[in-house]
């Protein structure tokens, strides 16, 4: 027979049990916060025909696709991200919004990416959405969970980013280089990677005036806290309708983040936050941890355009999208994920093969108290199974031995200290539980 | 600007909040069992190069596999099932099965098939295998697995059926039709669809001798408890040694089982139980709920060649696969699934637009304390959110209204009773928390 050379595609990858742990660790804090703030699970399938995925995600994003060889090669494809099979479930069950639906997604898209550090072809997204209202009150709840997230899951130093996009457009109006607001917002968003030499030059590029790029400058170079920023703002951009719009919707952002009980210093308005993806129509976040050197690990904001590509009549949206690759990541750098390598609390070790009937006995007691256990049947010198205990980071290991048993009692071992004690069989599963209290509180 | 229809691939569904409820219900016990007996989390791409997954599935399955539109269209692929992938990953990692790994998987798969009721393109396994022995002893754990999980989901009546592919090698071989086994197989693997007379035909249509279906039907009619069953299995098939073998392992589950504790109506051996695919190589398993009438909801067996097409070394494994979609269906048939219709546990209703502030700092302190909350911000008569909550399942809803408040208190409301209470700011989390406990424990 021929041997097949096992082997994977690059830019996807298999996550062996430490790595699951670690990821099932965020996403269940994660679902904790979505479900708290009255979120609600969905999922839709890998599959989505072609059409419905086509014409959102820019010229760039539409080549990464991933298509099926399926008929025609042209009808199916894979699932890009979990907004837009968002609007076609939306679309598809347009009763669900009234008055408002709000969801939280975790699934796999796919890429047909270069692979490199840190973008892969195949990775984890966890949306958290609100469809159905245009109330800023939605956009502040959203920056809420995110502040909740990054607390909860460990964060010391993050920065929620919160601009609007009718503000950008406002600035624009006030520079009067509206008809290039697309080339202004993506020549903005790369102010913290190429610098403000680096825009300028950009926005040159794009033919503006150095008297609009001077005024574009201005305003999103304003600095200070939140109140300052808002009325610098008002005080640039007062006369244009929509910057004022975007602003007063700011402004209601700031006093609901108070009522909400949001610290004030844990996120800030930066009228140079632009985010690249077209479909944002109002607020628009993004959270950086900078320790952690990673870039954006959240990002997120109004689109309330997006589902009436489906429906024709516009249904308003907000939310956000934890990259779980990204925040697993940035965790690491700062080590804020737990010590845990197994989810197997103890080992049984009959001493010998006679010994088996009364591990699997005791086994089957120790999962009887909810401990997660298992029994090491291979017959092999006692070193061998503790030192499978100890690679494995197993905190307890029982030893079912002759001696011990003639006196009605088995060893416990605690794999943290290397102490052993032989214990009444009787009281074996409260000593196991003691041990492994003592691990779960160090 | 073009409207495209939104519209979903059939054999694909989305999973609105109601049904992920279940879903994840079911997923978190399996998923607590697993662990219980020691096994951990594991995850593989859904994209794999299409030569892992070929020569797998039969010439029926082959066919059914997605391919993708990548380069040639024929390289990649998308996962069929979970247990190739597992292959593949412990080829890749030989050194993780020293001296056993054990995993448990909860992925969707695809497969390129004709939808029909309870068929799907997509649908997702919950898969448990160890790998690394080729002890009875495991296979025997396996099936503990299965009845735990079974008990635990609530099923009263089921039944384990267990066999071993050896003992089916030691029929063919007692009959002396050994170079039809597989054929032999997927005949006597009907039998309980196309009765006793239903498998003779097939059998002479696969040209066996009548004296050689008779020997057949002898052994694979054997009845009585698993005690009978072993001692007339011994009797028949005593001197054909693969046969005595996998008696012989019968006989070892069947010991380990007395101390894994588990009843002994829950499993019975059954000599006709036979599996379709092709990879069993010793004892397999089967479980169906009778009343449900939804055929087999859990099946498996040992798998011992399988690694082997990837490495040249073979390496015992055994395992079982829970169909996700199945388990709920039955359940669902046996009313098992909770009442629960969403994780919302408390709506939070001001009473104007004025009240705003204060609804936000209701439902700040309600998530504060660890309850799921949302509030209602659209400013409509109170019957218009009450009507939400009722639809919605939410038992709790909270009234911030103006002439309680005057007071120092709000309305908590108890959706299930309709009852209605005014209690002290200082006092509403634990009336709420009161009602939520009567709603749990009812």
């Amino acid at each position: 027979m021929e041997i097949i050379k096992p082997r994977i595609l690059s830019g996807t990858r298999d996550f062996l049990p430490e790595q699951m742990i670690y990821r099932d660790f965020v996403t269940g804090k994660l679902k904790r916060v979505f479900e708290k703030y009255g979120y609600e699970p969905l999922a839709t399938p890998a599959i989505e025909y072609f059409d419905i995925l086509s014409g959102k995600y820019g010229e760039e994003g539409e080549m990464l696709i991933y298509r099926l060889a399926y008929r025609d090669g042209k009808t199916l494809a894979l699932r890009y991200d979990l907004t837009v099979p968002l609007s076609r479930v939306i679309a598809m069950n347009p009763d669900m919004v009234k008055p408002i639906f709000k969801r939280y997604q975790i699934q796999p898209v796919w890429r047909a990416d270069k692979p490199q550090k840190g973008r892969y072809r195949e990775f984890t997204q966890c949306d958290v959405d609100a469809v159905g209202s245009d109330s800023a009150l939605v956009d502040a709840e959203i920056i809420a969970i995110i502040n909740e997230m990054m607390t909860e899951l460990g964060f010391q130093q993050f920065e929620i980013k919160v601009n609007n996009r009718k503000v950008l457009n406002g600035i624009t109006e006030y520079a009067a280089v509206n008809e290039k607001f697309k080339e202004v917002c993506r020549a903005i968003d790369k102010l913290e990677k190429i610098g403000i030499e680096g825009v300028k030059a950009e926005l040159e590029e794009q033919e503006i005036q150095a008297d609009a790029i001077d005024k574009i400058f201005k305003v999103i170079e304003i600095k200070g806290n939140n109140d300052v920023i808002l009325e610098e703002l008002s005080r640039y951009l007062g006369t244009v309708p929509i910057a004022r719009e975007g602003i007063d919707e700011l402004r209601q952002i700031y006093e609901a983040m108070g009522y909400l009980g949001v610290p004030e210093e844990n996120y800030r308005f930066d009228v140079s936050l632009a985010r690249g993806l077209d479909y944002y129509t109002g607020p628009i976040f993004e959270t950086i941890v900078k320790e952690a050197q990673i870039g954006s690990i959240v990002g997120g904001g109004r689109w309330d355009t997006l589902i009436g590509q489906f429906t024709g009549i516009n249904i308003p949206a907000t939310g956000t999208s934890f990259g779980l690759e990204r925040v697993i990541d940035a965790m690491g750098t700062l080590s804020l994920l737990p010590p845990i390598q197994t989810s197997v609390q103890a080992l049984v070790v009959p001493f010998n093969e006679e010994l088996l009937p009364q591990g699997l006995q005791f086994v089957s007691q120790l999962r009887d108290a909810n401990i997660n256990s298992e029994i090491y049947i291979e017959p092999e010198p006692l070193r061998v199974p503790l030192g499978y205990a100890n690679r494995k980071g197993i905190p307890v290991v029982v030893i079912v031995a002759p001696d011990e048993l003639k006196e009605g009692k088995i060893a416990i071992r605690d794999m943290r200290t290397g102490k052993q004690e032989a214990v009444e069989k009787t009281n074996f599963l409260s000593k196991v539980q003691e041990i492994l209290k003592r691990v779960e509180q160090s």
